[in-house]
């Protein structure tokens, strides 16, 4: 039951030796979400040995080249391997134009359906089935990019049924769901049997959100409320935050207040300004607001573990 | 007097851990021209240390991916870097349609004028400066894929006057330029002084051809006559010779025929379908009709030396 992140790139703008740009794929439960597509993502993918046949779902946060220009190639390179399922795509509507100019001019028909799902300027649920869901959110960064984060999230589970406990008090069947949703049992004598009895509560679901390229502004942190693990960028450190600002950009230290403002459970830094050959720095700021903070590097994959609950 | 070329990816199609797809830098005496620019190229000349900001000029061989996805990001990057000077693109006249319509849609304004000179059908002098010229000629792939060669030459220089012997025959200044030409001297007397005894022959000029993405065909050897450095394609070896013509493409037999046909000095193999991570069988397919053959690999460099000549 795995709820894995693994960093394809963390740096910002130009990519160097070290760092391509932003790129990196969540696996919940066997679902892969990529999360931004950098030029060179499909050759991280490869070097970090991720199954990107089975990524269905690519979430663009906004259309800077530095998050978005590996994306035709992947498309590409999908078909030529014979893809046959569907690949949906959210981001600014922009990016189906320019992905669609593309194929066009260059006589391009895929092999499989690309399904393009525009995203609003509203927190909006976009992604959902019977386990996950997917929410936009939106941040802020420069005028003519609109920028979104995203929040995904294991739905909650149902209870588990303590076989032998609702045998000895003889729950009929018929009951058994709602007992897994957590109701009391009332048994024909009116004796109340309290469902911490007869089930198990299942692990706390999981969840990890995403904040790139966006100004430090305190109400972000309510999209985000108590989430597992962010990912927030800290482009610059403190010495630069006149130039943050400038650039609709954050700091490590203004990316460790959004964690502790949500009561985050731990941050992830990224989008390191080429002027990080080392982003150490920017890990002791953030750390001395927010400590369950660590930095991001190409090829680190953090793993969000299951835990139990005694509720 | 450098005449060398770098190679920054010799995959095909998809690009693989160990190759990236096409692109290379030739430097013919300072002057970088890039050839092809796959995805992942702006990588590739920071992993290989090409000085990519002298890159003013950049040839598009043909409109599929493997060829110039990445052309997008180094455009966007180099103007991110602060770079002031032109930058001339060769290619098929729908590249600069797609690249402004990127630039467009994403309200990315260059801080440097970006120059667009389409490629045609027929050979054509492409490129020509005081000792550099660049032809490209028409190969043959796809029908929506038109594509072409490239060949690097430098001119014929001057030949160099050997000062006290044109002291001793007391040579006009006014005749050094016809010297260097390759006049004989007559002196007043009458007497004719040849040429070669007054000067030294320059080195030979240097050439280099590209060759990709092609179906076989013996006139293209035509294109470049006795080159010094050929780079064909050879996406398959001989077992494939169905597929490689289906799929318009060059076996390594085929790629040697051109460089045997053409008088070649040394041809490079490159452009390897995934099929071959290893690819020393299409080598020795190559070397069996054309001894002086060599493998590319991404980072190889190989150098055209000067050549001194008695004439």
């Amino acid at each position: 039951m795995k709820f894995e992140l693994t960093i394809l790139g963390c740096g910002s703008a130009v990519p160097t030796v070290q760092r391509n740009a932003a790129a990196q794929v969540l696996n919940v439960l066997e679902r892969y979400f990529l999360i931004d597509c950098a030029e060179g993502t499909q050759q991280q993918l490869r070097r970090f040995h991720v199954p990107y046949n089975k990524i269905n779902h690519v979430f663009i946060s906004h259309l800077h080249g530095d998050h978005f220009f590996g994306l035709i190639g992947l498309i590409s390179s999908l078909s030529m391997q014979g893809r046959r399922g569907e690949l949906h795509v959210y981001g600014d509507s922009r990016l189906k134009e320019i992905i669609d100019f593309q194929l066009k001019l260059m006589n391009c028909k895929l092999n499989y359906a690309l399904i393009f799902h525009p995203l609003t300027r509203e927190p909006a649920l976009i992604y959902e089935d019977k386990s996950v869901t997917v929410y936009s959110f939106p941040l802020k960064h420069r005028y003519d990019a609109p920028v979104c984060g995203f929040l995904f999230s294991e739905k909650e589970r149902e209870r588990t049924i303590i076989r032998d406990m609702a045998e000895a008090f003889q729950v009929p069947v018929a009951f058994m769901h709602r007992l897994k949703k957590g109701e009391d049992f009332v048994t024909p004598e009116g004796e109340v049997i309290a469902n911490s009895r007869l089930t198990v509560a299942p692990p706390a679901p999981r969840s990890y959100a995403y904040m790139t390229d966006t100004l430090f502004r305190e109400e972000f942190a309510e999209y985000v409320k108590g989430v597992d693990l962010l990912y927030h960028e800290s482009t610059y450190g403190d010495a630069y935050a006149e130039l943050a600002k400038e650039t609709f950009h954050s700091t490590a230290t203004q990316a460790a207040r959004i964690a502790e403002l949500a009561g985050a459970k731990r941050l992830l830094l990224g989008h390191f300004s080429a002027r990080y050959p080392d982003p150490t720095p920017l890990l002791e700021e953030a750390r001395s607001f927010f400590p369950c903070t660590d930095l991001c590097y190409d090829g680190a994959v953090f793993e969000v573990r299951q835990e139990g609950r005694k509720i």
